[in-house]
């Protein structure tokens, strides 16, 4: 597949005509022109190049019989023209995905991931893209190696990334540090390569081409092994000054002599990340054997301990719920991750003491939950991509 | 002096080209044109009007002779054209200013408020706007009757604040609960009125006319005898979907069994807040009759429980910092308010509990110290004016 040129983008009109097109079309120029306050002939005159190219196609609908007046043309993105990779990395697995240019899935993988040491994962991140781009060739994909062309690859790590310099700086679950994932990558496979925050890449996602459409501002909040949550707020997503944001894992509401993986005292993550949950429930049953699963049915089965120790879970993730809607005060707050298959165990509590802490009518705010799989992880990382490559940031 | 006409703004550009010339001005127009995306044509048109009307003048500079080509004719808001009125609210004093276009304060008077019943806060607030006015009247201000047009009314108060509606929903230091302020002051004044959280309108301050105009993010956090934060995001100061947002002082950081002024359990403020540490300092030394300046004077004297109640303090706002850095990442904090005084007593343990639980990067976070004074919260008031005027917001 061949890597996509830059876009006829000239200015930043340009390119917010071309997002509004990708994320809200079918629109019509009039409909762009009033939420962009352009004027109609700008948006025309930004659309042309985008038609001309083939990234835009202009679909006059049948005339509305409702409307008096010229039939709407409006206006929607070729999702086919443009395809991203994106690729999810955990300690003992990478998840791939292929999507178009509405980040839509059409292709998926996984690779075992042996061991998290650096030269492993560059190793096998290069077979997966290997394999990602293969599986295009063999076409089973409404993408064409003929008409569709690769933004880049784009892979989401948990931790403290700094984005702009494709560098993790800290993972605590990859026991990486400082390691400069895009420029080894880059090297190895020579795509552009984007390297983002997890749940930073997840909320992208849901930003341009799911919850965040409609809302005005919304919070993912992710619960498993890990805790984060991504924000969207005054029309954008919060990507913090220093590279990091929404580190409500880290937020220190639990006892303090409890020690992090991060290794600080008193984090969120102490009590309430799966680990935690599954390390306090084998202590207070004296069964080492158990792992998660045996934990959660255990917690069904009514056992009181391991009971508490959801519960305990729960009451913390409520209170850094409410700390975070007291600070950002989001519309509504989706609840995702690997977490949610237990999520009825604590649910009760988690509210609870989310109405307990939350101040005055940022209660009001909706709690939803949502489950997430390690590919719609993956398409956060795509997603990320796509957003790169029309606002023409670092590497596009 | 007579009330504004609405602003000559015929779209969203307008809005934003006469934004950057309220809060960036001296500006060329091609520099408008180059930070917002609109055409130089558009700039213009948008601008003629402005000029037209009085707003906005366009001062031909010097020739550069460092450039070549055409003088640069910078635009700058005529800063007497409109005045606004803020007035912040406290349980014993308002406080009120009358400020040009440029928020700068050209007036100032106070009022003593003998209780905080609703019906004495409006008759006060009345008379405070009158002598206002008549300041304005007798000319030893660069305002003048004359040619100065009012553009409204802003009062600022503590606690959860519905600032579309003008209802106090909660204000535990008022003991008001949903107070129509803005109705009913304007049916007493008969001007138009915005009503906002007080930190709040600081932070519209500081983002238009202070540090926000060359910072990407930023925060507020105000101590004193409340303990609030203003967040600057995004390219904009968060609202709150539901109108509550940088809730610092009510994080759950406390110790579980304090009761906070607001009802709940755990809040910062049962630690941090000026009412708390006097409280624990009297409690903890046995003199009942001590006041703030006696309290912080004890500590300075070194008295070991008087310096421990600081230190408490120092320790809860140290993490509720972090905890919001770690959440919002923003580029620098600034700590103001009425607690600044006694800044010197806990700086270093605030500074040591932030480091403790800033996550990575966050660390990096600038935090620095200023004060504020009651004047600098009515300014904030009247840049809310300001901002609504031009932004045409209700009631404009």
């Amino acid at each position: 597949m061949r890597t996509a040129p830059r876009l006829p983008l000239a200015t930043p009109a340009a390119v917010e005509v071309l997002t509004r097109i990708l994320t809200q079309g079918p629109i019509a120029r009039v409909e762009i022109a009033r939420k962009t306050g352009l004027s109609q002939a700008a948006v025309t005159k930004a659309v042309a190049p985008l038609v001309e190219a083939g990234y835009v196609v202009d679909a006059p609908s049948a005339r509305d019989d409702t409307v008096i007046g010229r039939p709407v043309s409006p206006l929607s993105v070729v999702e086919s023209s443009v395809a991203a990779i994106g690729i999810k990395v955990t300690p003992g697995e990478l998840f791939g995905v292929v999507t178009d240019l509405r980040a839509n899935i059409r292709i998926a993988r996984s690779k075992t991931l042996p061991d998290t040491s650096p030269e492993t994962a560059l190793d096998l991140l290069a077979i997966l893209v290997g394999e990602l781009l293969a599986a295009v060739e063999t076409g089973d994909s409404p993408l064409s190696t003929g008409t569709t062309a690769l933004a880049g690859v784009g892979v989401s790590v948990s931790g403290d990334v700094d984005a702009t310099a494709g560098v993790v700086r800290h993972s605590a679950f990859m026991g990486w540090r400082d390691l400069p994932l895009g420029a080894l990558l880059h090297e190895r496979i020579n795509l552009p390569v984007v390297v983002t925050n997890d749940v930073r890449a997840l909320t992208v996602a849901e930003h341009w081409f799911g919850i965040g459409v409609n809302a005005n501002s919304f919070a993912i909040v992710t619960i498993g092994s890990g805790i984060g949550c991504g924000l969207y707020l005054n029309g954008d997503v919060v990507e913090g000054a220093h590279g990091v944001a929404g580190e409500i894992g880290h937020l220190p509401l639990a006892p303090e002599n409890l020690v992090c993986t991060c290794g600080r005292h008193g984090c969120v993550e102490t009590v309430a990340s799966s680990d935690a949950i599954l390390a306090r429930v084998r202590e207070d049953t004296g069964r080492a054997e158990l792992d998660l699963a045996g934990a959660i049915d255990l917690a069904h089965a009514g056992d009181e301990q391991a009971r508490a120790a959801f519960d305990r879970a729960g009451q913390v993730i409520g209170s850094a719920l409410a700390a975070m809607v007291n600070l950002a005060g989001p519309e509504l707050v989706v609840i995702a991750g690997e977490g949610v298959a237990d999520y009825d165990l604590y649910d009760h509590r988690i509210r609870a003491a989310f109405a307990q802490h939350a101040f005055g009518a940022a209660a009001d705010c909706e709690l939803t939950i949502r489950s997430h799989t390690f590919d719609d992880w993956a398409r956060g990382a795509a997603a990320t991509v796509i957003r790169s490559y029309i606002r023409t940031e670092p590497p596009f």
